[in-house]
């Protein structure tokens, strides 16, 4: 089997993208909310049509897409129209996905912009538009890269049980394949353990008794009733596309 | 007194820069070294003549410096010729710093790509360059915002100390203004706070026996060999430049 699909490191990169997310989240709570960073044309419409974060966030794609990101198959962009890579393709090991565009960004920009940011930030405004903005774009380049890995978590479920997903998407049955790949003990565990991180990291170990950056609720909140159900609505999206007839 | 130049408000957020520095240097450290992407020309000449990482850095400087990042007291690009802003001017609050134009990214650039990377990751390509250029960017951003603070660390202290610091400066003394501006009580707690929050933030929590991600000796070099003598270069600099003439 393909090492990337095992399923203990679908886990684990799932794991590591857990600091990522933290780290970049407690960056991100520097800041006041900043509302009007997230308006489109707040800034007199300079910015394509965009917000500050959504203009800083395209011009990030353009770039990394001329070093050729988005043809990695667990990173997928937020704006359409980029321009072609610069260089030459990379040889990635064999791809273990069935050709797809299910790309959800739109879905993690929303609930980014409006649930998480008003929970992560103190309400206001501190004039610091521009690192604000620059932490959102990492916020949102992990967040989408952790909802999409349900890509590779769904691929590896359905290698391991090929039959009872198989007649499950032949049936185009979402309740039975959501039933299928959830794990409610794995899903207790990866909350707890963003509580445990945000709470080591969210503090000060200096000044013992120092006041979070983060609280360890709101990331616990995000996982549960973001992170997770939009990994899983991906899982059952990249499964429903899945050619039955292809064997694993 | 402006309140940005309050010592006790410039030290919080050079206390703060820790956090960003590790967290930053924590995610460089999941990929290894791959020395190809600070090689010029390593792609094919389709880089503009920089490396890999030096053209992202180049291309995140320019969208930035298009909203108008460099226009801000504590922010210095890498790269000149960078285009105007696209965004009104912003009114900082009254700048305190004197106009000058010492930029030391040149030298913190050559210090990361030589030594600190090296020390950070592990030897070896694993193939991720894009990721590891993306942390490269962050990292160096950083540090640049940490060493380039110098000058208002200086303007601070000159202001506190004006006559001791001016003739210093009229007599062109490097030695005179070292021996002021340091404070080697200071520099040991700072050394003590990176170590602590390097060993608490690159060590999962979840399971105690985990190796840490990124040693905490490494962020104790980097601070006390580059960091802290590269902030205090910036120090006597912006003070041998400044106009003692000038009334605080």
């Amino acid at each position: 089997m393909n090492e990337q699909l095992r399923l203990e490191n679908v886990r684990l990169v799932l794991m590591r993208l857990e600091e990522t997310i933290i780290f970049s989240l407690i960056e991100r709570a520097q800041f006041k909310h900043n509302d009007v960073i997230y308006k489109a044309d707040a800034f007199g419409g300079v910015l394509e049509g965009e917000s500050l974060v959504g203009f800083l966030l395209l011009e990030c794609e353009r770039s990394q897409a001329k070093v050729r990101r988005f043809t990695s198959p667990d990173e997928h962009p937020f704006h359409a129209d980029l321009p072609e890579p610069i260089l030459p393709p990379l040889r990635y090991e064999e791809n273990p996905l069935l050709p797809n565009d299910i790309n959800f960004n739109a879905r993690v920009r929303d609930v980014y912009e409006k649930e998480i940011v008003p929970r992560v930030c103190a309400g206001g405004d501190d004039g610091q538009y521009g690192s604000s903005s620059v932490c959102d774009v990492s916020c949102l380049q992990a967040l989408s890269r952790r909802v999409h890995y349900g890509k590779f978590v769904a691929e590896s479920k359905f290698r391991a049980r090929p039959r009872e997903y198989g007649s499950a998407i032949a049936a185009g049955d979402r309740d039975a394949l959501l039933g299928l790949l959830s794990d409610p003990v794995v899903e207790k565990e990866v909350l707890q353990r963003v509580d445990l991180k945000t709470r080591t990291y969210g503090r000060d170990p200096v000044s013992k008794e120092s006041v979070s950056r983060l609280e360890s609720q709101v990331v616990v909140d995000l996982y549960s009733r973001w992170v997770i159900p939009l990994n899983k609505e991906v899982q059952v999206a990249y499964l429903l596309s899945r050619d039955t007839t292809r064997t694993s």
